[in-house]
């Protein structure tokens, strides 16, 4: 199909289609002339799936590039590809930039002990961890690892269930593809379904 | 204290302390000359839950502004108290706006009655599970109400720890802060618990 056509299958404008293939989030389709190329089923998919990470997810376009690119690379090993997948963080979540006060109490270190999980030094979310222990301590909380314990063997199920959910498809890239979705867009919904619960657990406590 | 050294003992600078005072963000400090206040811990404290609230958890001032109003009303009853504050979504991440899809199957309406829920019409959180599910579909995932189903579970029993640890103060205003940073500020610690889960349970799986 023509770009205008690819266009209309997608929702994505025409003009957003060029920037993308500029930027290598999108591969470029078989030319058929010097200024006319043709798409396929594959290229409709990928800006569905850009749109959901961009426009739905709020990553930032370099983000999403890593993202793709991950997929893209179709490991064969799946515990490395995942592991890759899952090591992505949000943008503007996750900076990865070590502080200061790691390593004193409050380090998730001794949670992951606790907890019996092995987990890669470079996983960005131990520092996400640690900055809300912090600031939550920085605002009078007293609030460390042990707290989060309950929360951990919660998160231990939760992780069940995701993993259970990538057991089907036997092909990498659908297996990364499903990974990222399940993963990264289902985040909201899990935030969401907490504030749910703790209202209608507010109203079993408080309205009897 | 005078500005300056409210300035120095909670981080904040000058200009924007006056910035948070013009907008209403923060009360103002007994006035002690035309142009001189006098201010107290209670704004150290509030100053750094404003830091919290926007430098931390990425609200815009306006949300913040929603956010401290919520707890500066300093309602009695506990329920309606809660349920301000755990109805107030991070701004971004939840419109408001329905969609014209909602009623089709993919409603929460349905997870809510089988998780035997009460959740009042207006809680955002409903149109967040509703678009997630709308995406994850327009993306080629069959996914529905029923798939998150176990994850509803789960999220049934952070709301109880959550709520459980509410239990402690009496003063409504102290609840109201508590709720507010155990809700929104350890929502970003809980996306990463799962993401430590998840490769800590590939690792079991995939690595033996």
């Amino acid at each position: 199909m023509r770009i205008s056509e690819l266009s209309r299958r997608s929702g994505v404008a025409t003009a957003t289609i060029k920037y993308y293939l500029r930027e290598g989030l999108l591969p470029p389709g078989r030319a058929t002339a010097a200024t006319q190329a043709e798409y396929g089923e594959a290229h409709v998919r990928r800006l569905r799936l850009i749109r959901a990470l961009i426009g739905v997810r709020g990553l930032s376009v370099g983000a999403a590039k890593d993202v793709l690119d991950v997929i893209s690379e179709g490991k064969s090993d799946t515990h490395e590809l995942l592991g890759l997948v899952f090591g992505i963080w949000p943008s503007g979540d996750g900076g990865g930039k070590g502080t200061e006060e790691e390593g004193d109490g409050l380090g998730v270190d001794h949670l992951l002990a606790e907890m019996g999980w092995t987990v890669s030094e470079h996983n960005p979310a131990r520092e996400v961890i640690t900055r809300t222990l912090h600031t939550l301590n920085s605002l009078g909380v007293e609030y460390g690892w042990r707290e989060l314990l309950p929360y951990a063997a919660l998160a231990e199920q939760t992780a069940t269930l995701d993993l259970d959910q990538l057991e089907g498809p036997d092909d990498p890239l659908e297996k990364a593809e499903r990974a990222v979705l399940l993963t990264i867009l289902l985040e909201p919904a899990l935030l969401a379904l907490r504030r749910l619960a703790q209202e209608a657990e507010s109203t079993v406590r408080h309205r009897g």
